[in-house]
């Protein structure tokens, strides 16, 4: 009997790279989306290092991790990167690493393996992974977001990952919420409003004693009421982000991940409440709002499911 | 020498619906995209129609227009529909139609013709008929708006039409905007602030006198400081929105369709500003915003690019 099975890749596993603010994330993965644990590599980037240095911490990562999977048939690269991104110019200009504007991917990576190198923004890497093994599986129309210090995104429609014309479609941190404050209706991006940092501000300015994020979970853990309406704030502006996201692109689901997300135990409940709310149409209340469904390895598999899909 | 050409379909024209709040229109279509001019035909919806009256004069339209083009082989059928419409069950409830929500295309459209029947919002057509043959050609990541009555979109992403999960993708006229009111910052949907109806109640709210968009359009190329203020508070609430979508979705373009972009003879123009303004990526700055590239036809040449491209 003839078998229908597509034929798998020759290789049998891709190197992923994950770029952010602070640093740089390596590892070989499997096709199956097995993490070779040895493998995972880290270097620094930050705001002050210069191109050349990110560029050399970037490909010493992929190479360490190369390294310490020696076995493995690596037959393509995977990067998400934080953005913005230029998919034209296959080049990457965090916003958080300022000096190395324009990184070419090609020109860090090239030569590393013998297959492509695939790039896009982290936010579409991380849907991808929600998709491929996370809390998105079979939802052909999600989107995933980030809750961390800056709220990023991406998407999957239609089955596939959409990138936008040159990359950053997904960026949910940068569409307007509107807060009330005091008597004013205030409208401000996303990420100022719902953030870490912005949220911790907030509370800041109403008396609240703390520095971090992760003092808001303790004083929201303890019952201060500064620190629970400041989660709610944030949780109601990104609900009210997601039910306009839901509305024009109308999504089955949103997977919502980052550290933040996790500053109460019920921050996801909040974040659908405020969306329920927000929606107007049937087909945007219905959106499924979940938490994320992956660990800490998220990134890495999005960048090796952008190789093994693309 | 052989030939590279794909194959053609084995028929050589479609047949394109449009079910719309007061009327349907139907046409056969040439796999070339001209309009067969006899065939057009139309009959009339309405609020106070039943369902069976709906069902009845949607089928009429269409065996009109098949009957008047006997020498054309129709091998499809694309109905383009005012919404929300719900493409996993295949039906329309469009919010002017209330009396035929639920209203199954393939119990009114079956058996007309030796082929599928597709079927898609009305905003989703117009954008694969403004990169079929319009103002987005080329442009493989954009959105049509159409601006009326209503708002309503649809769009085209990574060459494809991209629906969401149950089809109303695109609805920009749901999504928020802020204007400012006296010295209050409003938030509304943008179909209430920007359509011609909020427009026109505007205006008359601030002493106007004229009951139409086509008044308002005679009160601006008159001078009318009301009918100016008007109309920029319409520009630039749709400007704002689609900023939003231009960073949420990373759109390389967007047209705008719609009898009341033709209010004023700068209107994109002045969207065109109001959307650099608030964009705050250059990414989404770079988004080119044009005048709809179609004419009258454009809903049923929209309605037969999605029956040949599905």
């Amino acid at each position: 009997m003839p078998d229908a099975t597509p034929s798998l890749p020759a290789y049998t596993h891709v190197l992923a790279v994950d770029i952010g603010g602070t640093k740089v994330d390596a590892a070989v993965v499997s096709i199956d989306g097995e993490v070779v644990r040895e493998s995972v590599s880290r270097r620094t980037t930050g705001r002050a290092a210069d191109r050349a240095e990110i560029a050399r911490n970037v490909r010493d990562a992929a190479e360490a991790a190369l390294a310490a999977a020696p076995d493995a048939r690596v037959g393509a690269i995977g990067v998400g990167s934080a953005g913005p991104v230029d998919l034209p110019s296959r080049s990457v200009s965090p916003l958080n690493l300022p000096l190395a504007a324009g990184l070419s991917i090609d020109d860090v990576l090239g030569g590393l393996v013998d297959g492509p190198i695939h790039l896009a923004l982290d936010g579409t890497c991380i849907a991808l992974a929600e998709h491929w093994r996370g809390a998105l599986v079979g939802a052909d129309d999600a989107m995933a977001i980030v809750v961390s210090t800056g709220v990023g995104g991406g998407f999957v429609l239609g089955g596939r990952p959409v990138t936008g014309a040159s990359g950053n479609a997904g960026h949910l941190g940068q569409t307007f919420v509107r807060t009330i404050e005091g008597d004013e209706v205030v409208a401000s991006t996303l990420e100022a409003v719902a953030a870490g940092p912005g949220t911790v501000a907030w509370a800041q300015a109403q008396g609240w004693v703390g520095e971090t994020g992760l003092d808001l979970a303790a004083s929201h853990a303890a019952g201060d009421e500064i620190a629970i309406a400041a989660v709610r704030r944030s949780a109601s502006a990104v609900g009210q982000a997601i039910a306009a996201a839901a509305t024009l692109c109308d999504l089955e689901a949103v997977a919502i991940a980052g550290g933040f997300s996790h500053v109460a135990p019920d921050y996801i409940d909040q974040v659908r409440e405020a969306a329920q709310t927000a929606a107007l149409h049937t087909y945007a209340k219905r959106c499924r709002i979940v938490g994320s469904g992956l660990d800490g390895d998220g990134p890495l598999l999005g960048a090796a499911a952008l190789a093994l899909q693309s």
